[in-house]
């Protein structure tokens, strides 16, 4: 199907966003009107440049407030349009988009506004234009395409259809599977947009909240299906309206939104039983590695040491060491020590049935593959960039032949068995992009959007997990100023949290995170635990949650660079991430750390 | 009355909070119970700071889904309390904010809720409690004042009251008249938040919308009236969930908080005729003077004399001109070539009829007073800081006795004869500030927050203006990023535009900004104007509006450094600012000027 979106759904003058989208591989735009009338070229001259980027115009809009007016308006109201229709033919735009009048002088009455948009696409007809005509979800009389499509049946002309929004009848819980009862001919156009699910005023949601289809809360493809059993064949475009995307980068959006339409159509088609646009999903099943990459890799080392990992290899090339524990696999890359970059993240590897066809699905969804330097002999793997630039391998499942590349020994055991989620943290202009991106590469699920509250503004994170829990990420929001904590983290599952944190409690060294006494004193009103495993949570540091399924028990290391390491140990099938002891960490991780003669320095 | 705010109004660590408050000169805190559990202080060392601060801990909050509960949980509610009872007594806190209960498990049972609330007052009586219970606009069964004070007295224990809070009340619409029914004695706590008027979800709107007193819609004062009628003598208590608030500076936003509650008694006691804190409002009556500061008062000077200004004085002791046209006065100040700071507006003059009394009330709004160098013989202007860092000068109404500093000659008339409006650009967390600022100190009305498509993300602003239309200021959020351009602005009222823009057009170098010819094309549909008018503004540039009282002409210069000048001409009493041009206006300004070996280069 023909892919298009609004010229609205990205940042930029109009001939920025017509070749952002062209680059992107878009066949046509909505041409916005303000944003025609913003630019300095003359429409002949952007339909030129849509030509030669091979963009068809497909829709111009909106023109609003037309129809269900007293006579005297009427006349005003034609007027108006023939003027866009003149413009329209200068830009070479078919078709216009009708909204549904939102005015209070609109009148309630179908044959009214039938028998006016009659008038109105005999006067398109003129100039060989075809009218959508779209019920808003906030239009004064008509707000759903049931009630639309009732006044351009009654109105029968070959120049009037609808168009369907998908924002407009999902923000409203109108059932779409009623639109088969539209003829596919009569459907002009279809704009998609997903929406976080959010209570308020739909005009307000619409206008701030939209994002791209698989980053929200609506079905796409339960809308998708029945507008395509009607045999519409016109093309699917996405028109969002979003604060953080109008400041975002133009070219970056065009992919994102690009990305969206192709899961998209991944989607419809298991619906409706046709073929994929897609190489079949390949789940992943576990975390091969997590890659660190430090100034200080001595200091990190210490850090990894102290929770029972061992160093058991060292890259026969590159100056990248292995740590690991059971199936916990932790590279150390090291750079400069002049370099700016402080301890961060770099790389996650996850494990593969089918790693190669991981790879392949991932680049058919416009992921930028990676191609590192390898020595000859060296293992290969495949990998693609994320959202916020860190590397993505795709590792045999169960098999970790890459290891042999560091002339690896056998990892010690000990209560950490592996690596129990990864938290990255992205720039505003990227979080939703993070989630569609692993939902639709990975096959994550998605969690909702929560957020906790730091002593310097509010951390909003989002979860995502395969079914089985044996690949979760926690994408958060990243705050930009110095006095954010870090917001990277290694989670490790522990089998034994007790232990270790008893262990880890004894060392001379300090390496956990303090967690403030008030803490300890709430949780009693919170839980009724008993006195013993009260005391001992309190004496070990250690924080706790409870949800349907289950316990959860978790600490934090202090913080090197951007870094730190979470250990978490779930019991009976906690599915959550402790979020809310995430206020209190957060709080902790603000405090300066207690002065003590004892205590060498690990904090970047 | 005692002056209090919630620690979660605030950004920082707890201590950070208290320290902030006190030097604002609040009498008392609310502590937030997060706030408290993040703290790494015990809470009797809490209490003792909160003492050497004179801060008295008015109340601990919140303490939620007690009541209304079947037996079997009331239990489990009872346990929790004491635990927190124990906390508060600990921090010395005399007083627990039970909110009304938003489980599903509650019970719709009046009789039930006020049994179990008078034994948790019973509990709270044997640690010295007091309970303020409140009704939260999104509560199960219980969300006005009307019922949870039915309850409270149906209770009937002496240590259980209600707690008032403005956006509970108001985000319902519920009339705050009622509220003298209750007696002054049984009102334990009044909370005070302000919001903008916005169709949302209450609890959405609550969280993250709300803003102090003065900064949104609600009729704070109409609310306050009947509450201090009843004879309520607790404290008044800033309440405010604020994304922005919480990032922003912990110092400023407590000056920004007790400036609300200074200003809310002001007006309170206007309702009430009762004696004001605050010396009597002086209302500005005309714009004395803008003031640039410019790295190249050259170029500056040019475009001025190309608008008709003229060169009418040099400040005797500082490198300063006054520029002059009728009476629209500009200063130009000449910073050091090597400068960071290119040009840009620093300080405006307004006239007053009581300089003094202006400067005095500003300072008692917590204004920051400035202190000019000044020469010996040099006229003496008071003067402020505003939010945004821009000095505020109150200068004698009609009398411009500081031009005798410049030893100034008559200045030419042209058809500008006056400032207009002058744009200030504000950062994103002294926005709401700012508009609070004008309102207190200058008495201006501020209209609704607009928000204008730039190509780059959304322009959010809004317009202030006296009664008579004499000083109006538009105040615009600052987006950060090369790809900006300015929102600094003086807008210079025209008697005849189209004479100016005339004579503009004709000079040989190009000072105004162009408009893209499409403006045009959807301006015959927009306004039907006739051909010759039409052909007119196309010809001359010039920007067209109307409004339901006139019409309005408008055109803007080039930009240089950060600031641009508007021509504006009225008509019939047109009362907007055209912003329905600003997205053009913003796009043009954007688009690279065109390349003519004719034009000086007049940008920054």
């Amino acid at each position: 199907m023909r892919k298009s979106i609004a010229t609205v759904c990205v940042g930029g003058s109009l001939t920025e966003k017509l070749e952002a989208v062209a680059r992107a591989g878009f066949d046509g735009v909505e041409i916005f009107e303000n944003d025609l009338l913003g630019c300095p070229l003359p429409p002949e001259r952007v339909r030129e440049r849509a030509d030669s980027l091979g963009l068809r115009i497909e829709l111009y809009q909106p023109f609003r407030d037309f129809e269900a007016v007293a006579p005297d308006r009427l006349a005003d109201n034609l007027r108006r349009a023939e003027h866009k229709f003149r413009m329209m033919e200068r830009l070479g735009a078919g078709m216009m988009l009708v909204c549904s009048n939102v005015s209070p002088l609109a009148v309630d009455d179908d044959a009214l506004a039938a028998e006016q948009l009659r008038l109105l696409a005999e006067r398109a007809a003129d100039h060989g234009i075809r009218l959508a005509y779209e019920p808003l979800a906030w239009g004064r009389h008509v707000d759903t395409y049931a009630r639309a499509w009732r006044i351009v049946r009654m109105a029968g002309h070959p120049n009037l259809g609808i168009c369907l929004d998908s924002f407009h009848i999902l923000s409203r819980g109108s059932d779409p599977a009623g639109i088969e009862a539209i003829p596919g001919d009569k459907i002009f156009f279809v704009q998609l947009a997903d929406a976080p699910l959010l209570a308020m005023d739909v005009l307000h949601w619409s206008r701030h909240y939209r994002c791209f289809p698989g980053q929200g809360g609506f079905d796409l493809a339960g809308l998708l299906a029945p507008v395509l059993r009607t045999g519409y064949a016109g093309p699917l475009s996405l028109e969002v309206f979003n604060d953080s995307l109008r400041q975002a980068d133009t070219g970056r959006t065009a992919v994102d939104a690009m990305r969206s339409l192709i899961a998209l159509e991944e989607s419809v088609a298991q619906v409706l039983g046709t073929a994929s646009p897609l190489p079949r999903p390949v789940r992943p099943d576990g975390f091969a590695f997590a890659e660190l990459a430090t100034r200080d890799h001595k200091r990190l080392g210490g850090l990894l040491g102290a929770l029972g990992f061992a160093r058991t290899g060292q890259h026969e090339t590159k100056p990248v060491e292995l740590w690991e524990q059971g199936r916990a696999r932790i590279l150390l890359s090291r750079v400069h020590p002049d370099s700016p970059t402080d301890t961060s993240l770099v790389a996650i590897g996850v494990e593969s049935p089918d790693p190669a066809l991981s790879a392949e699905r991932a680049r058919a969804l416009l992921s930028p593959a990676l191609s590192r330097h390898r020595a000859p002999g060296s293992a290969r793997l495949d990998a693609v960039a994320t959202p916020d630039g860190t590397e993505l391998f795709f590792c045999d499942s169960g098999h970790p032949h890459w290891r042999e590349d560091f002339d690896a020994v056998t990892p010690p055991e000990g209560h950490i068995g592996g690596i129990d989620h990864v938290a990255l943290s992205h720039p505003w202009d990227r979080f939703d992009e993070a989630a569609l991106f692993y939902r639709s590469v990975l096959g994550l699920r998605p969690y909702e959007s929560v957020e906790a509250a730091d002593p310097y503004g509010l951390l909003r994170s989002r979860a995502m997990s395969n079914a089985d829990g044996t690949v979760r990420l926690t994408l958060t929001l990243a705050r930009v100023g110095p006095q954010y904590p870090a917001e990277q983290h290694i989670a490790l599952a522990d089998a034994d949290i007790v232990a270790t944190a008893r262990r880890l409690r004894a060392l001379p060294e300090n390496v956990l995170l303090p967690v403030p006494g008030n803490y300890y004193d709430d949780l009693r009103a919170r839980f009724d635990l008993g006195e013993e495993r009260h005391r001992e949570l309190r004496e070990l540091g250690l924080m706790y949650d409870r949800d349907e399924d289950g316990e959860f028990l978790h600490l934090c290391t202090v913080t090197v660079g951007r870094v730190f390491f979470e250990i978490v140990q779930r019991i009976c099938g906690y599915r959550g991430f402790g979020t809310a002891n995430t206020p209190v960490r957060l709080a902790a991780q603000h405090t300066p750390a207690p002065v003590s003669p004892a205590a060498p320095d690990v904090r970047g």
